[in-house]
C-alpha cells in the first residue's frame, strides 16, 4: 500500500518547518507542503528550497492575489464588511481562500489529510477547518499546534536543531503578526494589556500620524458598480489599486487599528490592525452608497453588511448564507458607480466630495433657492398620517392613567 | 368669548419674528413665545423685548440644558445613536425637548394652538409635530412657513418693515445653521452642491485640522453606567463635560462632519455638523462597550442603536418604542463603567486605552504567554460541531450535482 | 389641441361607474377604462358594454392571470412573505400589476393622467400612487374618492341616475370585498367590532369548518427550486395548482384569516381574508424550507421574509428593495426541492410527512441507534468554547458583587 | 480528606439510575440526587427510595412547578418565544430552571462536581452545562452519557443488574419523552423518518383531531400585562390556568406539533411535541398584542421574541443577553391587557374576539360608516413624500438606461 500523503498549509516559519518533519514522523507520511502568495511582503524567496530541504516531498506555491482581490476582497468591499465595525478582515478574508487552495492541491496530489499551523484559540483554526468541511468533507484535519508535545518555542527549537531543521537566525519579534495585501494583523506581546498604546515598533508599514506629511494627500477614487476602477482618473487593476492606496495611505498615517474584538472560540483580544487600503476604499465605497443608494436599501444594507462580516470573520465563507447575503449584496451595487474624493491626513480619511451618475440628490428637491420643487404643502398630510399611530397611542394611554 | 391663545416656538430670527404678527393677525389671538436654551452660543439675550415689541403677549425663556444632557443626550449615548451611523443627532434631540417645553408653556397658558417656524421639506416639522400629535393631540397645530404668503426672505423683510417687526442689521449668513450643545448642523448655499467641499467659513466652531496643535491633545474619559462622569480624573457634571469635551476638542478640528443623508420625508439632503464632544464620547462609549459587554449583547445593541437613532432622527421620541428601546438599553449599562483613553490631533479621536472593573477581557484567557489558561484542546470539538451543519449541507450539495 | 385623456382602473361597480361621468365632465376628458383579471369570480362580463354605456371612450380588458401567478405569487411564496405573520398579501400583490397595466394602457393611449377608486384611508391608493410615482413619474394622478362631492352611497346613486349610469339593481353587500385568485379581502359591517366573530355570510367561497367534510383530504405538493409544480403527482401550471388547491382547501373550511393589522396609513384595521390556496401553500413550502435550508439560513430568511411581506403591503413592490431582496430569496430557492405531504381536516392545515433529495435531516446523525455516526465526544469542547464568554461574564460580574 | 461529592439531576429512570452507582464507583464520590418537579406527570413517587436504594448518599426532591410559571414560563410568553416559530420550548425552558436548581442544592450540599443525564448530541447538554458556567463557574461537570463504557441499553440493564440496581420492569417506551407542564416532546423509533406520520400512540396527552368533539370549546382568556389570568372570568393562578388549559385543549386536539428543528450542536432533528396550554395562550397573546401594541413596536417585538426564542432554546437563559431583551419585552406588556375569546375545534385555535381598555384599534378612524374621522385629503400629501424616494430613483434610472 502507497503510503499516506498530507497537504501542509506552509508559511516557512518554525512552527511548519517543525510540523513537515513532526507530521512525517508521526503518520509516516508524505508532506506536500503549500505556501499561496496573498500579498504578503515578508520574504516568499527559497520557500520550495526551504521547505524540501525540511523534508517536504513535494512543494507548491501558488501565487493567488488576483483571486484575492476580485473574489475575496471586493466582495467584502460591496457588502460593506467590517466586523464590529472596525475591521476590514485582511486575515479572516484570506483564510478560506488558502485552504480552498491547500483542498485543491490535496486532491489534486492525492493527499488524504489536511494541516494547518493554526493555535487551538484562535480565529484561524475555525476558519481553516470549516472550510474543510464544506470543501472536502471526506478528507482528515490535522491541527499540530493543538496536539504536540512542545510546550514552548524553545522546545520546538530544539527539536529542529535535532533534526537538522534549518531555523531563521533573525530574532523573534516581539509580536505574532499576519499579513497579506488587504491589511496586516498584530498581536501578542505589551498589546495584550488593553490600556498600553499600541508602540510604534508595533507597526509594520504605516507612518505615525504625528510624523506624517503636514501636507494632505487629496485621492480621487472612481467606482464602478461597487467596485474600484480607477485613481486619481488612472484606471487600474485591483491589484495595483490597492497596493497604490496602501502607499499613499501608510504615508499618511492612515489604517491604524486598535480593536478589543469577539473571537468566535468565546474570548476577547486586542488586536492592532494597519489597513490603508482597506480603510479608505471601505470609507469612499460607504459615501458612495450615502449618494446613491434609495434611503430603505442604504439602512438595511448597513444590517446586511454586519453579517456579512460576521460570517467572514466566523470562518463560514463557503455556505449558502454567503450566497445569499450575496444576492442582496450584488442587486444594489450597479448604481454603486462614480466618484469619491477624499482626504487623506495625519491618520483620518475625510470626504471633499462625491458625484454620481446614479445620484438620488436631487438638488432641485434639497435646495431653499428658490428653484426648489419640492411640494410644501405635501408635509402636513404626510405628518399626520405619519403621526397618527402615536396619536392614537397617546389618546388611550390618557384614558387608562 | 376670550380670545384665542397660540403658543409659539420663537427664536427671534426673522421668520418667527414675522410670524408673531401673522398669527396674531391671522387668527386674531394672542401670541405665547417660547424659547427654550438648549446650550445655543447665539445671542439669547433681550429676546424678552424683542418678542413683546414685535407683538407677543407674553414670553417664556427656559433654560432646559440640564434636561437635555441628562434626559435626552445621555439615552442617545447609552443606546450609541449615531443616525446613518455618523450623526450624532443634536437638533433631532433637541426638538422633542423643545416641543414638549411648549406644549408645557401652551397648557399652562390656555392656548389652543402650537406653532412653529420649520419649512414644509424638513425633519424638524415632523419632529415638532409628532411630539405634538402625543404630547398634546387635542391642540391644532399652525405651521405658517408651509402656508404663508411670503415667497422670499425679502417679501418677509418688507412685511416686517411694514409692520414696525425690528429686524436684525447683520448680513443674513450664506449658511442656514442650528445650534445647541450637543451639535451644530449647517446646510444650504454651496454646500447643497455634495461635490463641494465644506468651506471653512461654514464651521462655526472647529479648528480646521490643518491648522489645529500640532500636539495631541489626550484625554480620560470615565464612565459609570454609561455616562460620563469625570475628564482627567476631574468628576464633573453633563453639561460641564460636555462644554468642556466641545472646547478641547474645536482646538482639535474634532467633529467635523459631512453627510449626505435621509430625510424623513423622502429626500437626500446635504449637511455639515459640528459636534466634537458628541463625537469624541461616542467614541469613548463604544470603546468601553468592546471591553465591557458580552459579544452577543454588543453585537445586538447595534443594531438597537440604529433604530434608536432612526427614532429619535424620525421625530418619535415620544413613543413606546424608545421606551422599548431604552428597556434593552438600560440593561445593557450598569457594566459599561470604566475609563477610556482618547488622543485628539489634527481632526481626528483614537483609542490609547482602556481599563474597566467590569471587563470582559481576560489576559489569562487571551494571552500566548505561558499563563495562559484557554483550553486548547476543547477547540477540536467545537469547529466540528460549528462546522457540522456546512459539512452536512456540503455532501448535500454534491450528491445533487 | 386635443382633449386629456384618462387612463381610469376600472371595475365596473358603483364607484368606478360614478367615476368615468364624473372625470370626464370635470377633466372634459376622454376615460380609457381599464380592468384586469387576476382570477376574481365576480362577473366580468359585459364590462366593456357597461364601460362603454357609461361614457368610457374606450375600454381594455387584461388577463393578468398568468403573470400575477409567475411574476407576483410565486416571488412572494418563495420570500414566505405574510403581513404581520397572517396575511398571504392577495390584494396588496395584485395593486402593483393592477397600477402597471394601467399605466401600460395609458402609455399607449397616450393618457396624461391616472385615475383609481381607492378610498383616502386604506393601504390600496399608496400601492396604486407609488407604482404610480415608480412607473410614470410624469403623469398626474387623480384619486376622486378622495376629493369628490359625494358623502354616502346614495349620493352617488341618486348622481348616477341622474346621469344615466346603469347601477346594478342587486342589494349592497354589507361587506366590501376585494378578491384574487390569491385570496378574498372582507371588512366593513359588523366586522369593524373586533370582538364579533366573522358571521358566516361574510365568507365567500370557504365552508365554515364545522360543517367540512368528516374525513380530512390528504394533498402531495411537490416543489421544485420554491415554487409548487405538482398536485398528488399531477404537474399542473400555477394557475391551475392554485386553483385546484382553493376548491379543495375552501371545502374543508381552509384558509380563514381574522386580523387586526397595522395599516399604512397609521391605523389598525380589522380584516377577515380567505385565502385557502395561499395558506396550504406558505404552510407547505416552509416546511420543505425546514428541512432543506442550512439553519442559519432558514433563520434569517425569516426576517427577510417580513420585511419582504412589509413591502407588498406597503406599496413598494416596484422599489431597490425588492429587487435586493429577490436576490437573497433567489439564492436559496434552489434547493427549495421535494414534496410535502399536508392534511386538510376542518379548517386546518397539518404536516403528515416531508422528503427532499435536497433534505438536511441526516438520520445517520441524528439518529439515537447504532447507526449514530455522530461524535458525542465533540460536544464537550464544543460546549466549552460555547459557553466561554458567559462564564467569563459570570465571573466577573460576581467580582463586581 | 473528606469524600468529594457530587450533585447528580436524577429522574430515576434506567440511565440516572445506573449513574449513580457509576458515578459513585469512578469518583469515590458520594451522590447528591435532585429531582425537581416541573408539572411533568410520570410518577414521581418513590423516587426518594429509589435513589436510596441505587447508593445515593441523599435524595432532594424540590417542588419547582410555582417558580417555572412565573420565572420561566410567563416571560417568554411574554416576549412570544417560539422556536423556529413553532416550538414553545417546554423542555427547553426548564432546563435552566432545573440546572439552577441542582447548583443551589450541590452549593448547600459542598458539592465539588454537578452530574447529568444527557446524552452528547441533545441540546440539553448545552443547557445544562451553559447554566452551570453561568452560575458556578468553578465547579467541574460530568456528562456520563458522553464518556462511559456502556455501548447500548442492555450494557447498561446488565450493568444494573449486576449491581443490584432496580430497573423498572415496564418495557421500554419506543420513544424518548421529556415532559412538564409547558409541554412534551417525543422523539426516537419511528418519528425519526420525517416522511412518517407521527403514529397515534407517540401522543400522551392530546385527542387526535378526528376523535375531538363535534362540538367546540369557547375559552375566554384574560390578560394583565401580558400574562394570563382568569380563564372564563374565573381568576387562576398560573399553574392551575396552565393546567385547565392543557386539559380542555388537549381533549380537542390542541397543540400536536411536528417539527424538523435546527439544534444547537449542528444537526437537524425531527421532533413531535403536545402542549395545548403553550399553544393556545401564545396564540391568543399574540392576538392581543396585535390590539394593544403600536405597529412599529408589535413589528419590531417579533424579531425580538425570535432571539429570544433562539436563546431559550440555545441554553443561555442566565445571561445578559437575556436581560437585555427582558428589558424590551417589559416595557411593551403594560398594555397587553384585556381579553382574547378562542375556539378549540377539532385540533385547532382560532380567534372568535379580542378586546382591551387598550386597544389601539379605533373604530372611528377605521370606519367606513359616516362616523369617520379620518382626515382623507391628508393620504394625498401622506403619498407624496412616502413615494417620493422611489419616484426620485425611478427618474434617475430612467436617465441611465
Amino acid at each position: 500500500m502507497s503510503k499516506e500523503k498530507i497537504a501542509l498549509a506552509y508559511s516557512g516559519g518554525l512552527d511548519t518547518s517543525v510540523m513537515i518533519k513532526w507530521l512525517k514522523d508521526k503518520y509516516d507520511a508524505d508532506i506536500v507542503a503549500v505556501t499561496g502568495n496573498l500579498g504578503q511582503q515578508k520574504e516568499i524567496e527559497n520557500l520550495e528550497a526551504k521547505a524540501m530541504a525540511t523534508g517536504a516531498s513535494s512543494f507548491s506555491f501558488l501565487d493567488l492575489r488576483k483571486t484575492f482581490v476580485e473574489e475575496y476582497i471586493w466582495p467584502a468591499l460591496k457588502a460593506g464588511a467590517l466586523y464590529e465595525d472596525i475591521y476590514p478582515l485582511a486575515t479572516a478574508l484570506g483564510r478560506p481562500l488558502l485552504a480552498k487552495a491547500l483542498v485543491d492541491v490535496g486532491i489534486e496530489e492525492e493527499c488524504t489529510m489536511l494541516a494547518h499551523g493554526c493555535t487551538g484559540k484562535g480565529n484561524d483554526q475555525v476558519r481553516f477547518e470549516v472550510t474543510f468541511a464544506s470543501l472536502a468533507p471526506h478528507m482528515k484535519v490535522l491541527a499540530p499546534l493543538r496536539e504536540w508535545e512542545f510546550k514552548s518555542r524553545e522546545a520546538e527549537i530544539a527539536y529542529a536543531k535535532e533534526h537538522g531543521i534549518p531555523v531563521a537566525a533573525t530574532k523573534k519579534s516581539p509580536y505574532s503578526i499576519d499579513e497579506n495585501i488587504w491589511g496586516i494583523s498584530i498581536e501578542c506581546g505589551v498589546l495584550e494589556d488593553p490600556m498600553v498604546p499600541a508602540p510604534e515598533d508595533a507597526f509594520q508599514i504605516t507612518t505615525s500620524p504625528e510624523k506624517a506629511p503636514d501636507k494632505p494627500a487629496v485621492v480621487d477614487i472612481e467606482f464602478e458598480g461597487g467596485i474600484p476602477v480607477a485613481l486619481d482618473a488612472r484606471k487600474m487593476d485591483g491589484l495595483d489599486l490597492i497596493m497604490a492606496l496602501n502607499e499613499v495611505g501608510a504615508a499618511h498615517g492612515v489604517g491604524r487599528l486598535d480593536l478589543v474584538e469577539n473571537r468566535v472560540v468565546g474570548i476577547k483580544s486586542r488586536e492592532i490592525y494597519e489597513a490603508p487600503a482597506a480603510t479608505i476604499l471601505h470609507f469612499a465605497h460607504r459615501e458612495l452608497e450615502r449618494l446613491t443608494l434609495e434611503k430603505s436599501v442604504f439602512q438595511y444594507k448597513k444590517n446586511i453588511g454586519q453579517d456579512y462580516a460576521n460570517l467572514i470573520y466566523n470562518g463560514t465563507w463557503f455556505s449558502p448564507m454567503r450566497e445569499a447575503l450575496d444576492g442582496f449584496v450584488e442587486a444594489t451595487q450597479k448604481q454603486v458607480t462614480g466618484l469619491v474624493r477624499v482626504k487623506l491626513f495625519k491618520g483620518s480619511v475625510t470626504l471633499l466630495g462625491r458625484t454620481s451618475p446614479w445620484s438620488l440628490y436631487n438638488e432641485e428637491l434639497a435646495t431653499y433657492t428658490e428653484a426648489d420643487t419640492f411640494n410644501h404643502k405635501a408635509a402636513e398630510g404626510f405628518i399626520q398620517l405619519y403621526g397618527l399611530g402615536l396619536k392614537t397611542w397617546s389618546e388611550v394611554k390618557k384614558n387608562n392613567s
